[in-house]
C-alpha cells in the first residue's frame, strides 16, 4: 500500500560506472511502471533487487537511446523467463515498430502480448486511469518529441474508526457512505457525523517525471503542486549556453521549477558524464529551492512516509 | 605487437551479477576488434578499461538478443565522443536496417560511417585480410543463422640478427630479402645464408570464436589447429537433452570439439544462468581436454605469451 519511486539510472546520454541511464521504477499500491529504459536497466533490476516481471507498464519519455535502449533486453528477459502478462509501452509512434523488429529477427515466438499505446505531444493527456490513481503525460521541450509523466493518487476514502462503528452498532451498508465522507441518518431518525466514525482519508499524493527538457516556464503550472517533482539538471548553471543549445535544464533552472510548482521535494538527476558527482548541481539547486536532491542509483523515495 | 582476446561477457541469453551477456575484445597487432555486443557491452568496455574508440571492426555471430542488444549503445557512445573513423560490422543481411532505424528515431547526424557487410551461412568465408592476419566466418547450427569468426595471422617474416648484418655491412635493399627468408648473393659472388643473419619468425597465431552452435563434428574440422578455441559450453552434460532441443552444446561436447581440432586450450563460456558458477563445466571439460578455462568476465588471454 505504499508509494515509492526508486532511481534505477541518474545518468546522461554516456553512462559512467557510477550511473546508469535514465530509468525509475514506481510502485503505487501493487500498481508495477517503469519510466525510461536505460541500455542496462535489466541488470539495474537485478542490482536492487525489483522484480521485473512485476512491470505492468513502461513509459518511454522520447527516442534518445539512453531512456529506451534498454527495452529490447528487458523484454527478453521477461519472455525468457516465461511471463504470460500482457505489457503495455508508452511511447513514440515510432516506438513499435523499432521494438517489435529487434525482437523479431531473434525468431522467438513471445510468450506474452505487449501493447504499444502513442503518446500525444500536444498537450497534458490522461493516458491511464484506475480507481486508484490518474497517469497523465505531458510535453516537455527537447530536440525531438517528448513527454514527461505524473503520476496522480485519487483522493482516498476516509478511514474507518473500528472502535466507534461497532460501539454505535453500526452496519457493513453504513461504512460504504462513512468511508465516502457522507453523514447518515438511521432508520430511527438519528443523524450520525461521519467525523465521528471516521479518520480524516490519507492525503493523495503525487509524482511527475521531468527529463530531458530545455527550461520553460510553464513546465511549473503543468506540474503545479506534485508531492514530489523529478526534473533533470544535465548541466550546471556555468554552462547555461550548452544546456540551451542541447535543449537541456541547469540545476537552477530545475529548482526554479520546483519553487514554481510548489513541490514539497525536487530530485535532480540526468547529470552530464562531464561531472564527476552532482555536488555543484545539487549546491546551485538549494540556493533557489532548499529541498533538492541530487538521484543516484538505487535511491529510494517512500511517498507515504515523506509526504503523509 | 600482441595478440590478446579479453572476455567482456561470458553469459548466456539472461545477465547475471557475474555475467555479461556475449562480448570479446581483439586486439592482433594494432587491430582492435569486437566480437558480439551483447547488451551493457560499453559499459564492460569501461569497466576493464577498454578504449571502445580503437574497434574498426564489430563482428556479431547472430541476432539473438544477448549478442547484438549492446550495439545501439556502443555506437551512439561512440557518436557522442566524437568519432570520425569509419566502422564496419559483419552480420545478418537484417542487422543494417534495425539498427540504423533504432539511432535515426533519435535524430542525430552521426559523426562517421558504418558499413555492414552481410555475413554469408553456407560455407567457410573469408572477410577480411590485411598484411598481417586473415579473418574468416564459417557457419554454426544454431536456431537462426549463425556464424563462427577464426582470426589466423599470416606466416611472419623472419627477425634479422641486427649484429650480424651490421657486421657484414649489408644494406637495406637486403633486409627485405632476408627477412623473406631468402638467401643473398652479393655483387662479389659471396653467397650468404639467410639463417646466418636472422632469427626464426615469430609463430603466425590463430584464434576460433564459436558460439551459439549444437554440437558437430565437422566443426572440429573448420577450426583445426587454432592455437585458443573459443566454445559455447551453455550446458553441462546432465542437461544434454535441453542443450540439443535449444541447439546449444554441454561443456563436454565443447571439449570434444576442442580434442578433435588439436588445439592447444579450450575457452568455455555462455554459461546458463541457472549455474551458480562454472566449476561443473570446467571438470567435465577437463576429463575430456586438460588445458581448458572457464571464461569470467574480464580475462585476458595474451596468445603471444601463451603460445610463442
Amino acid at each position: 500500500v505504499g508509494f515509492t519511486v526508486q532511481i534505477l539510472g541518474s545518468g546522461a546520454a554516456l553512462p559512467t560506472g557510477q550511473r546508469a541511464p535514465s530509468a525509475q521504477y514506481l510502485q503505487c499500491e501493487n500498481r508495477h511502471f517503469l519510466i525510461d529504459c536505460g541500455e542496462g536497466t535489466q541488470m539495474q533490476f537485478r542490482r536492487f533487487n525489483v522484480k521485473l516481471q512485476k512491470i505492468k507498464q513502461i513509459f518511454i519519455s522520447h527516442l534518445h537511446g539512453d531512456h529506451f535502449f534498454g527495452l529490447p533486453g528487458l523484454i527478453s528477459t521477461m519472455h525468457l523467463l516465461g511471463r504470460t502478462q500482457n505489457l503495455t509501452i508508452y511511447g513514440h509512434p515510432d516506438l513499435e515498430k523499432i521494438i517489435r523488429g529487434m525482437l523479431e529477427v531473434g525468431g522467438h515466438k513471445m510468450t506474452f502480448e505487449i501493447q504499444f499505446v502513442a503518446l500525444k505531444y500536444d498537450s497534458p493527456t490522461l493516458i491511464f486511469e484506475d480507481k486508484v490513481l490518474e497517469i497523465w503525460s505531458f510535453p516537455l521541450k527537447h530536440r525531438i518529441p517528448t513527454c514527461g509523466f505524473m503520476f496522480r493518487e485519487k483522493p482516498k476514502e476516509f478511514q474507518l474508526d473500528g472502535e466507534a462503528v461497532k460501539e454505535a452498532g453500526l452496519l457493513i451498508e453504513h461504512f460504504h457512505r462513512l468511508k465516502k465522507g457522507e453523514d447518515i441518518e438511521l432508520e430511527n431518525g438519528k443523524k450520525l457525523n461521519h467525523q465521528d466514525f471516521t479518520f480524516p482519508p490519507k492525503p493523495a499524493l503525487s509524482y511527475a517525471y521531468c527529463s530531458d527538457t530545455k527550461y520553460f516556464e510553464d513546465l511549473a503550472n503543468v506540474v503545479s503542486n506534485v508531492d514530489l517533482l523529478y526534473h533533470e539538471a544535465t548541466f550546471t548553471e556555468a554552462m547555461l549556453e550548452r544546456a540551451k543549445t542541447t535543449f537541456h535544464s541547469t540545476a537552477k533552472q530545475a529548482a526554479e521549477i520546483a519553487l514554481q510548482s510548489k513541490t514539497k521535494m525536487l530530485i535532480l538527476g540526468h547529470f552530464s558524464s562531464r561531472y564527476d558527482d552532482a555536488r555543484l548541481h545539487l549546491e546551485e539547486a538549494k540556493s533557489i529551492f532548499t529541498n533538492s536532491v541530487a538521484a543516484e542509483d538505487g535511491m529510494l523515495f517512500d511517498l507515504r512516509k515523506m509526504f503523509s
